[in-house]
């Protein structure tokens, strides 16, 4: 019999299932073709894993099936070392004498797409100094946005994305167990933080890594860190991180996550350092209700909005809106944020297989920030909550 | 007399005048105003450094030079502690029951914006799950892309901006010393780069961290490493990291950063492990000779086009064409790759204040990759190289 090793990855015959869904969307979209640049999107679908930078790449594919991708020399090798294309299409050198788009626009007519065309950019986006000419000015054809049904299909994940979430959450857990270890009153958060990664990433690569790929363009290895938010600055939920060092009384807000084969889990803990007061006892109790009501709320069918309102009744009941800043959370996968989002605005309905954060915040201004995040997967029964770590505030409570 | 502090920042005198350029751009457009969604392009213009996500942000400027932020909720006190702006409009989430787009219709309209509108995008780009309809479409007025003449305007560096990738310069440097001085036989790669990178990190913060900010998205903090370009694997550029333990006989290609204010360096360096082969001497003396070669060919007035021909003459005279692969350079900046471009199809002429990366790389199966990259910023007089690492093959010869 033939024998393969088991892999941290999505399976070749996975990919053949989302191209032929992909392939029922160019027709649901009635499109001769779609040409993706996204490389989350081509990631997806593709299994190829790359840096952007200005040299244009894409993933095509035509009405019946054919898939080709489109490089730069650069990236010829690495293209066709992963996944499983019908034709490749490179191009020397961006910009060159002969725009890469040129060498795009040829595949694309070659492939027989010659009517409208679903695309996720009408054109290679501007980014890191490339400047190229819409699709639709190039083609000649009309162009339309075809990400709607992408977001949709990625929104909804199979039992071996699960698996990798799940993968993810083990890596995660272990650097925040260690960031949670290593906090100090007087240590800088940077150190700290890096420490705590550093160790979690190879003690990762020792156990896994020989079947793991990170294959994602947000993390390097297993990360836990906190993002400067500490203290005062934890009421600023995305603050970018500095050196500052821990002190007694700090409300800390952590985030951890570890890539696995680009798929990415979301962790975060809201610790005390030193004996909690009243006041952050208060608002730790009602951030665990709030986050453990969000969670319960989940079920299939059921829009996503309404986990969010029953989420701001809370809020409402107990006069905490004056604390709050952000909806309950929102999907993840290969993306660390995507869509649908735990929002009041977003009727999604949720499906069996829906991967979201559930993260309810209080922002209390001279207190602190107050939020736990944690990933759950949409079952058939209600919610699985794949991240485990202590969520009670005793166990968060650090000595100083 | 008034007493300030140094900081490693722009100062406020600076983004003014960036900000009087926009205004010039705003009318050699012929629009009414500019919405810019880039987070590269607000950073620049604004000093405001934010993690993109699913939540619409945006920066617009009118005809009259009025100055306004369209941010969430969750970033109005990160706004309105950076950067000097007009007018801050927020809305509370997205997609929230009025989506947020709706209100930044309003600001532009009660700016007085009502004619063409120059942006960087026809509305806020589908990212991270976000979906919303074109800002031609919501506000019927017509929307032309304003991105060439900004990104012309950040191709030339203040010596604000060269003094912060001189100081980036430094912290990658200590970073690539440490990581030469622990790459051994039989560790990993990413232990080493991990190492390397975490304790110059602490270093910088601790020799800067008062009067440092990162503010980049794309750097953690002081970095050098080998994104997988191990062995065989050196010949695929720009290979994702996995856990590759080094040989003896391996040609190792580096890479080396530091954040300072959003500001980033590049530092690229081939080294061998264990006494080089002939054939590995011999490749790396070209790559020295191509890399001098087009340090030397930097000057004002000179097109971009002509330094990479020259570059290119040189490998059709040694008959190396067979190992090219890429052009000769990038600009570098806020971002890790920004036009013009080293590149035989770019006219750009070349300007004092501009900065290249310079790089020009020799890729041979079975044997390696080889390519230094160095920042060289132009002069009056020609070109500065403003890292300065050995580049020499016994300096960059690891013992075994």
């Amino acid at each position: 019999m033939p024998l393969s090793i088991t892999q941290l990855k999505i399976s070749d015959a996975e990919y053949a299932q989302r191209n032929h869904r992909l392939q029922e969307i160019i027709d649901e979209l009635g499109v001769d073709g779609v040409v993706l640049f996204d490389a989350d999107y081509i990631k997806y679908y593709v299994g190829f894993a790359f840096i952007p930078t200005e040299r244009p790449m894409a993933y095509v594919m035509s009405k019946s099936g054919e898939q080709a991708m489109f490089v730069p020399r650069l990236e010829v090798e690495h293209a066709e070392s992963m996944g499983v294309i019908d034709r490749v299409a490179l191009y020397h050198e961006y910009p060159d004498l002969n725009h890469p788009m040129n060498v795009l626009i040829d595949m694309i007519k070659d492939m027989g797409i010659s009517g409208t065309i679903g695309a996720d950019s009408d054109g290679y986006p501007w980014i890191f100094g490339y400047r190229g000419e819409p699709l639709s000015k190039l083609t000649g054809q009309e162009v339309i946005n075809c990400r709607a049904p992408i977001e949709d299909q990625m929104a909804v994940k199979s039992q071996a994305e699960i698996d990798l979430l799940k993968e993810s959450c083990k890596w995660a857990n272990l650097a925040h167990m260690l960031l949670q270890k290593y906090t100090k009153v007087g240590i800088g958060e940077v150190e700290v933080s890096q420490r705590a990664s550093n160790e979690a990433t190879l003690m990762m690569l020792e156990a896994i890594g020989p079947i793991w790929r990170n294959n994602s363009s947000y993390y390097e290895g297993a990360m836990a860190g906190y993002r400067g938010q500490i203290g005062r600055n934890a009421a600023i939920p995305h603050a970018l991180t500095s050196n500052i060092k821990f002190q007694e009384g700090d409300v800390l807000v952590t985030g951890a996550s570890a890539p696995i084969w680009g798929y990415v889990s979301e962790l975060e803990r809201t610790m005390i350092l030193g004996k909690p007061t009243d006041d952050q006892k208060y608002m730790f109790d009602h951030m665990i209700n709030l986050q453990t009501l969000a969670m319960e709320a989940l079920e299939p069918g059921k829009p996503c909005s309404e986990v969010d309102k029953e989420v701001r009744e809370y809020f409402d009941t107990h006069q905490l809106m004056p604390y709050w800043k952000h909806h309950t959370g929102h999907t993840i996968g290969l993306r660390y944020h995507e869509g649908p989002f735990l929002d009041i605005g977003d009727d999604t309905p949720i499906e069996v297989g829906m991967v979201f954060t559930v993260e309810p915040g209080l922002y209390v201004p001279e207190l602190g920030g107050f939020r736990h995040s944690d990933t759950v997967v949409v079952t058939e029964d209600g919610a699985e909550m794949i991240t485990y770590y202590p969520r009670d505030l005793e166990s968060l409570t650090l000595p100083v």
